[in-house]
């Protein structure tokens, strides 16, 4: 079996290994130096449109992340071919941890009691009640899931918004575009983990954001493109959000003098909310690899049509 | 029955009246108005030594809040009446919250990251290995349990330490002074819930916390007499700790001038990491009320000698 590996150098040499320790019989070909026209997988991050041009896979092409929307975007990408993300690998705790910490700074008030500490003021502030601090989750897969169970600890209110409804025990399932401004109304604190597609781009716009109530967070972990930054900082500067949090943007580094680095409310992170594990998504593809080679079916198959 | 109540008046008409709708048929006597001579309990906060001069309670004395240093040593506390603490009481969640957020807030180094924002500089920094940063929880009573049990989701490297060894599913338990610096030696996040005692006060001083690993962060819900102060502050001086999340003080409100408001390295919080909620405090001392009537036993009595 030929693999053929397209990631940026600096990891290269970790994938490479790892796949070899899991598939030992497998040739594994390193893009750009090696170049088979025919390997049955490709595994692939942000591969240039050069490698669909000179590179034919015959079986499937896996994506080494959550997010596809940069590889589906890729001219030449083979149109009748699987593709295959990763889920969870590693990623969903990661991505728990960030959104833990958000949801809990906003909740107990961290901010407000540094700058208690700056003054040297010893000022205990009510408690918010946990039924005015709704959590939403907006994108209820299984990394919004996984958030859930995590944030599960703390007897907020949670609930999730996805296309199809979904049955969480103690999390309420709000469906589709009808139910998003209820979903909304209910979320002191929203935690986007949306696909970018068609659909979700440019979501939390003015009109939705200000459905949330007020005194809300904004949590994005997702992508950049599905907020319309000028709308959050207008409605944060407004009065009407109380903070965001975001780990994603519409273009990545975040360009120096964009609004968001020096404003007050907003807390940026390098797109690191979780980073992809070589072991974890190794051990992933390699079992999938093994029931697409017995014709079994697989999960993380692309809908092309929807977009994830 | 005749039931004394003593709590700072602020909260006193929030206690009497749970009280009176969780026991609709009890005498309730609001401390210093009403002075039965001998109601059958006491539910005190803070009482001053004069209540147990003119009032003896015949059955119990509830204590108003997890920790009793304060209570047992008010003078003229009646030597041979259990007195009962409260257990959780919905502070166990509130702990849990705020514990959480610390240890994922030094996990996830968001005072290096809010640095780099400040500077405008977008630089992933390498994640800390899980398996380099144990979780200790040291006093691993009903607390710390819960504690542990909102981390789990986290999967970092958890232990307890108690004088008596725990099974507690995930968790390693070390028990005693002999496994103190093992303990120590592997908790990369330390946090104290210790009840204060003879055996406790002064505990964490600069031997015990040069136990701590280098790069160690240090949580305080318990009682600030735990810490020796300046042992703490020389050690983050030095590098050997990296920070401290403190709620509680030798003195608070914590004085002004004192060098912990001004620390970097130091979150003060004014000792409200977990407050008492009226509801569930009543919800329990009342099932106990009706248990000691039916002459049941109870959880949370107070062994004089060890102090908690």
């Amino acid at each position: 079996m030929k693999i053929l590996l397209v990631t940026p150098r600096e990891r290269a040499d970790a994938w490479r290994v790892a796949l070899a320790a899991a598939l030992p019989d497998a040739t594994i070909a390193l893009w750009p130096n090696e170049c088979p026209a025919e390997p049955e997988y490709a595994l692939v991050w942000k591969p240039p449109a050069e490698v669909f041009a000179r590179v034919r896979p015959t079986k499937a092409i896996f994506n080494l992340g959550a997010g596809v929307n940069a590889l589906l975007d890729v001219a030449g990408l083979p149109a009748d071919l699987p593709v295959i993300r990763l889920e969870d690998a590693g990623m969903a705790v990661q991505m728990a941890e960030y959104v833990t910490l958000a949801v809990l700074r906003a909740y107990r008030e961290a901010d407000a009691y540094a700058a208690q500490q700056r003054k040297g003021q010893w000022q205990p502030r009510p408690r918010i009640a946990k039924a005015a601090f709704g959590v939403g989750i907006l994108g209820f897969g299984v990394l919004g899931q996984a958030v859930a169970s995590a944030l599960a600890c703390f007897d907020f209110p949670l609930a999730g918004w996805s296309r199809e409804r979904k049955a969480v025990p103690g999390v309420t399932s709000f469906a589709g575009r009808a139910e998003l401004s209820s979903f909304l109304a209910r979320s002191r604190a929203l935690v986007c983990v949306l696909p970018v597609t068609a659909e979700t781009r440019g979501l939390l716009d003015r009109a939705n954001l200000s459905s949330l109530p007020r005194g809300a967070h904004l949590i994005n972990i997702a992508r950049g493109e599905i907020i319309v930054d000028e709308d959050l900082v207008a409605l944060l500067d407004a009065g009407h959000l109380a903070g965001a949090t975001l780990d994603v943007f519409h273009e990545e580094p975040l360009p120096s003098g964009h609004p968001f680095w020096r404003h007050p409310l907003v807390t940026v992170t390098p797109h690191n909310s979780a980073v992809t594990l070589v072991d974890e998504s190794i051990t992933q593809i390699v079992a999938k690899i093994r029931r697409l080679e017995r014709d079994e079916s697989v999960t993380g198959v692309i809908d092309r049509t929807r977009g994830y």
